[in-house]
């Protein structure tokens, strides 16, 4: 039994940074949050890709531990994004073409539907919610969004906050949904939706948590050199619940300790393009660099 | 003797934002720094104002301890400046009368010529300097800037920085002295402009702070309400170098806590309109607000 379940989509990116450039890599949200949780937990990964899909890149899941039975391959292109970042780290998509992710039905296997920990990545609300349906007793479930849907979708999404336990969205996802311009307020806002916790990333500026009685923040890892930001927001929340998948009760300790690593590995996940430092990186390189992380922020190390 | 002097513009302001208005409320870099300093140390300022400086402006400062001997009052106006913040909290400027600080010449009396801890607030670079020249054995000098003296008056700013051991400078003025567009590294390059420390102000997105060979960085303060971010820059100098008159030897660690007290002293600034808040608070006000903050950003209360 895999202890962490993640669903998303699996992609081929190509990236333009003011730093460089990056063709072909893999991408897509479940690759990230299942690369930035396989420090700490076995992950299984349910999505779906093309025949085009290179063998070189399913090989990188089995190589990371993560679990291929919920993979489909079918007849088609995989799911293939090219974009362009500005030097604030804005995105344009140059290049969009959904392929077999455009029909993509999650259907879980068997072993899957057992996950204690399940992070639903950006897709369709209804699909997250089809997938909330299909599991047994679930311990933890997370989702992620994205404007589109917000916008689209709305009504679908706020059903779903009812369900999750953890939301994770961007600032502007957060002020889209909520329609508050502050995001202390806003991300206070959206743990009243439903989750038990908010937790709301601001990239380069950090990150913000709320429960409905508990607050935290913390500053993005001052990072001397960003490479590339794709992914690193998924990275961010597979790794905070990775985290979370070993402890047996999640305090608001145990998730602000989550939400610390998770900031250290997305701060990882940027020093180089696609997912090449976040495949590089061991356990033993996440804790040293959360190590170095909490020394910058604490004006005294008791 | 004051423990600190602190030299900049005292001015009458008019205030706008999205949440409601203030008419001809007291302000100035150095009334803000003044009032955050004053929490840990008697403070001593040198500025100008015109015959129409209300009475009882005055008597806030001598009610707070604030000496007025460096304070001069000349025939004229006082600096007045009416200004627009939008939500995102940039202002723009409505109305703006140099009044008789655009004659400033800082003159020091002789006591606070002795004064072991200085603040420069934004003024002109040459103004700056020639109030470094009249100090007798300062310990710890710290200056600020802004935009225009970055643009117009780089060399003399740039001759300062390699004379004072802080500087203070938010977002963008340290991109447009660095050319750099990621802050941390031009926060890193700041401290190598010349200073000890270089503090850069990111607003509601916290600050970051460099010395040659170390880091620091803290989120903003959480609040709930943003009401005037006037005076909030100044108010997180004078508080940081309040803190540091404290200590007899300003190690990192505590010029940490300085950044952190000055965060504190900062989110109070804002909260109610012109100075408001920063005279009615308590230095017990202000420690309860650096605890709460630090519970904030702590995954882990050891």
């Amino acid at each position: 039994m895999k202890q962490l379940l993640i669903v998303g989509s699996i992609a081929i990116d190509s990236i333009q940074t003011p730093w460089g450039s990056a063709d072909s890599v893999l991408g897509g949200s479940a690759t990230y949050a299942a690369l930035g949780a396989r420090f700490w937990t076995p992950v299984g990964v349910v999505g779906v890709v093309g025949t085009d899909f290179p063998e070189r890149f399913k090989k990188s899941f089995r190589k990371y531990g993560i679990d291929g039975v919920g993979f489909r391959q079918v007849e088609g292109k995989t799911f293939r994004w090219k974009g362009r970042y500005n030097q604030d780290l804005q995105p344009t998509t140059l290049y969009l073409d959904l392929g077999v992710f455009g029909g993509f039905q999650p259907r879980l296997p068997d072993s899957l539907k057992r996950a204690p920990y399940v992070f639903l990545g950006n897709i369709h609300p209804a699909l997250q919610w089809r997938v909330l349906k299909q599991l047994r007793s679930p311990k933890i479930t997370a989702c992620d969004s994205r404007d589109d849907w917000i916008s689209t979708q709305r009504r679908g999404f706020l059903k779903l906050l009812k369900k999750v336990d953890i939301v994770f969205l961007n600032d502007s996802e957060v002020r889209l949904l909520t329609g508050l311009h502050s995001l202390v307020q806003a991300t206070r806002v959206l743990a009243r939706f439903g989750p038990k916790v908010a937790i709301v990333k601001k990239g380069e500026h950090g990150v913000l948590a709320a429960s409905r009685d508990s607050f935290f923040t913390l500053p993005a890892y001052p990072l001397q050199k960003v490479v590339d930001p794709t992914g690193a927001g998924d990275a961010f929340a597979g790794a905070c619940l990775g985290y979370l998948t070993t402890h047996r009760k999640v305090s608001w300790e145990v998730l602000c300790r989550g939400v610390e690593f998770g900031s250290s590995v997305a701060s990882m996940t940027i020093e180089d393009f696609g997912p090449s430092r976040l495949m590089n990186a061991t356990i033993r390189d996440v804790l040293k660099r959360s190590r170095v992380f909490r020394s910058l922020t604490r004006a005294i190390i008791v």
